[in-house]
This record gives structure tokens, sequence and C-alpha cells, in this order.
């Protein structure tokens, strides 16, 4: 159930970022779908072939069908969500932040190590925005200097450490997810960085 | 039978298609059987391992010696090739095409849904060629004004549509997968393409 | 056993090449992380998943241990390691003769064919460093003129050649891998390449 609806949530979000995309290049209706599907599922698609067990959007149309729905609400309203500023960076940061969550207790579901929990939380937080920027040409957040993996990195592995104190559930989820979001919040909105390598 | 036609010819055009892309940047022959390959094979392998069955190119040395023979004869004839005009294109087209069609019906072949077919149609038609053009850092038709992914969306959905009206088997592929590629051609050729995001 | 001592040799050079690309870009610690791990263990996930085998660093901790000590280590000591000279390429060169014989040898150990040994030794040494180099926006050596692709089939190849004259083993692991890693060598250092193609 929690699992569930984080992936719901994970695959909208993830769907509006990528119809975003699409309507900054001008692009037409089939690439919104495009780039809002590959956004949606990229990430969750990777855990679940990783992890070994059936993809996620295979078992229920519904995802599918959430971004057909997001995709055609994007295709009339991209212009009024861009009046909200950033609202791609905002958009995938709360993407980032419930799949962090969500690819890290799906990891643990399967009996995985807390190590490969953390790392599948931030793969599927981050690979199907690193997916669809590769493929539109565009910088991935990645390579930038503003934290990004670092959320990711806390939304999972704080999860990981809640659950291993026994508060697995909702409430160690939206705890994790909410930390993972401020954090990137703090990056989008006043630049928060780590410090980067120096040549010495 | 019909999967299995659709697959060889699919995989030899795009071994074409890679063996151009891999001629027109010069580079030496183990690149051409690079780029054969993996245009040739990588839609078909995402395919199989979203549906979580056996890769299909492991089953067959067939495949492998397809994109090995393609690549010798582009080779020494890639020049006689390009001398047809936009082969790159109509290659990449005629695969498209022949994936779109071959992607929905191993997916409906296994029980997944219609909306689960068109979308595996589409990525096994797309995916090679988008891997390609990253790696060789050249522009995906993806995200360009003419009509690509529209294309296979139609093949995909074209063939899902009439194998549901019990019209499958060779008259559905061959419609569905004719169609596909009269719509890219007219892009080729003609330019058309669907209106594209306007900022309002 | 042999497969093992490969894998890890593969994944801790792997992990460094992704490092230094983290260091150059100016990047931060979970870049660092980011880079090594995706460079370290991304040629042999894809093995995994196309062999249909459960991926490798799921069943063992050490793996994703040695990226982070790796990472670690880089973010002290890379531009020592800079000093050395070409240390990027270097190690792109051992990570691909090792993980050139590992994923033949991987290939064959689950039964599959000669060819297909052959280009899964290919993809798996190549495939972690060209992931690295289209997130991180560099040319990869794929399409650089500088024999690359070619040493991975030797190796590759190489080992599977010997082992179906009965020598397998450490004896052909080991012959392999170093003829990849001179051939490569000489593409490093004295800028070996084989015939381009050229238009007629």
């Amino acid at each position: 159930m929690l699992l569930q609806v984080l992936d719901y949530l994970g695959v909208a979000v993830f769907a509006v970022a990528g119809s975003i995309v699409a309507s900054r290049k001008g692009l037409d209706f089939i690439a919104f779908l495009f780039f809002a599907t590959l956004t949606g599922i990229g990430g969750g698609t990777l855990r679940d072939l990783i992890l070994g067990v059936p993809v996620f959007w295979l078992k229920s149309d519904g995802y599918l069908a959430v971004c057909l729905c997001v995709s055609i609400v994007m295709w009339f309203g991209a212009s009024v969500v861009e009046g909200f500023g950033k609202p791609l960076r905002w958009a995938d940061a709360v993407g980032m932040a419930a799949y962090s969550v969500m690819g890290a207790a799906k990891a643990l579901s399967v009996g995985e190590t807390a190590s490969v929990a953390v790392i599948m939380g931030v793969a599927t937080a981050t690979f199907g925005g690193i997916l669809r920027d590769v493929i539109a040409r565009e910088p991935s957040a990645v390579i930038k200097s503003e934290i990004y993996l670092g959320a990711a990195f806390v939304g999972a592995g704080g999860y990981v450490a809640l659950h291993a104190f026994g508060l697995g559930g909702w409430l160690a989820a939206t705890a994790a997810a909410f930390l993972a979001l401020v954090i990137r919040g703090g990056a989008i909105e006043f630049g928060w960085s780590m410090p980067g390598y120096k040549k010495s």
C-alpha cells in the first residue's frame, strides 16, 4: 500500500517533469507522452530489472494511464505550470524524494541488504531524470554543483536507517522523503551545495 | 514464425542504420560492428528485459551473424548505399515499422495488456536508434519536429487494435507496419509533422 | 573464484576511472561515489541482466564497499593519481581488459554460445565507461579513432578461443586480458589505430 502510493506519486510528478522538458523544446503531443512516460517509469523500471522482480507498470495499467493523463493536462496547462517558477526542478525534486524512499523500501522488501537498498533508492530516484536529460541533450543535475544526488542519498539512507531501528512504514517513509525534499529544495531555492573537488 | 521474420528484418535494417552512422564518422570496422549490433539488437533487448523473457539473441546465433554480415557488406558498400538518398533515415524507418509491430506482438503473446503492448512496441522500435544516437552524440529523431514517435505509436497501436478485432497474424502485422512506414516516409520525404507546443 | 577476482578487479579500477571523471569536473564527494559506482558496476550489471542471472552486486556488499573505499581514497588522492599521466585512460584500459574476459567467461559458464560470449565480453568491458561518458557529456572512447572496442574484442574473443581449446581457467584469462591490455596500451601510448572508413 505504502509502496504503491509512493509509486503513483513518483510516476505522476516525474511525468510532469518530463512533459515540461517536451514543452520547453516545443515538441508535439506524442513527445510529451514519450518524455512523461520515460521520466515517470524509467527509474522504477531500472530498479525492478536489477532487483529481478516483475516490472511494476506491467502489472497495472494505472501507471501508464497516469502518464497519459499528465501529458494531456500538461499539453494544455504547461504555461500555467511554468508560472509557478522552477516547476521542472521542483517536480524532479518531489519525484526524487518519493522514489529515493520507494526504491530503498522495495529493495528491503525483497530482502536486500542496507547498502544495496541505499544504492537502489538513489538509482530509482535519479535514473528517469538522467535518461530524459541525456536523450533531450540537456545537462543532467548529476553534473551540476547544486546538491541533487546527496538529497537522494539522504532520502534512501534515512529510510534505511529508520527501518533498521524498527521504524518502517508511513512515518519513516514520510520523514525520509520530506528530509530529501527539504535538502533538494534548499539547493533549488538557495543554491545549497557541497564542497567540490579542488585540484591541489 | 511471424515474430521471427519481423525480428530478423528489424535487426538487419537497424544494423544497416548503425553501420551508416559508423561510416559517416569515419570509424573502423569494429565500430561498424558495434553500432550495427547496438542498433540492431538494442530495442529488442530492452523489450525482452522488461517483459521478463529470455533475451532473443541469446537463443539463436543468427541475429549476431546478421549484424556481422551487414557490417561487412556495409564496410565495402556504404558509399553505394549513401547514393540512394537518406539511407540512414529510411533504414531507421523500416526498422522502426517492423519493430513497432514486433514489440507489440511479443508483449501480447506473453499476455500483457493493450496499453503495455503499445508502449513496448514504441520502446522496441525506437530504443536501439536512440541509444546509438546518444553514444554517437547525434541528435535523436525523438527531439526533432518531424513525425517519428507518432509513426511508431501508429504501428504498435494499429497492430494492437487489429489484434483486438481478431485480426492477428500476418495481415494485421503487415498492415500496421506498412502504415507506420508510410507515415514516417511522409515525414522523411515531405517533412510531415504534428503541431508543436507553443507557449501561450 | 577466478570470476570473482576479475569482478573485484574490474569494479575497483573502473571505480578509479569514474572518480577521476568526477574530480576533473570539480564535483562533490557524492558525485565521486556516483560515478565510481556507475562505472564500476555498470558493465557487469548489464551483463547479468542480459544473461538473466542475479545481478552480481546484490549478492555481496563487497562490491559496493569497494566503490565507496575507492571514492574516499580518490577524494584525497586524485591529484596524486593524475600525476601518473593518463590515469583515466589506463584505469579504463585495465578495467576493460579484466571485464572483457570476465563477461565472456560468465556467459560461457551459464552455457551461452561462443559468439554470445564474445559480445557479452565486449558489452561488459565497455558499457560502464560509455554510460559514464554519456552522463558526464564526454565523448566516449567508442567514437574515437584509437583502438578501444578492438582491444575488448581481442580480450573476449581470445578467452573464448582458448576456452574452446580446453584452456579455460587462470592461464587463459590472464593471457587474454593481458593481450587486450597491451593492445589498448599501445593505443593510449602510441596512438595505435585501425583504418577508418573512407568515402569512395
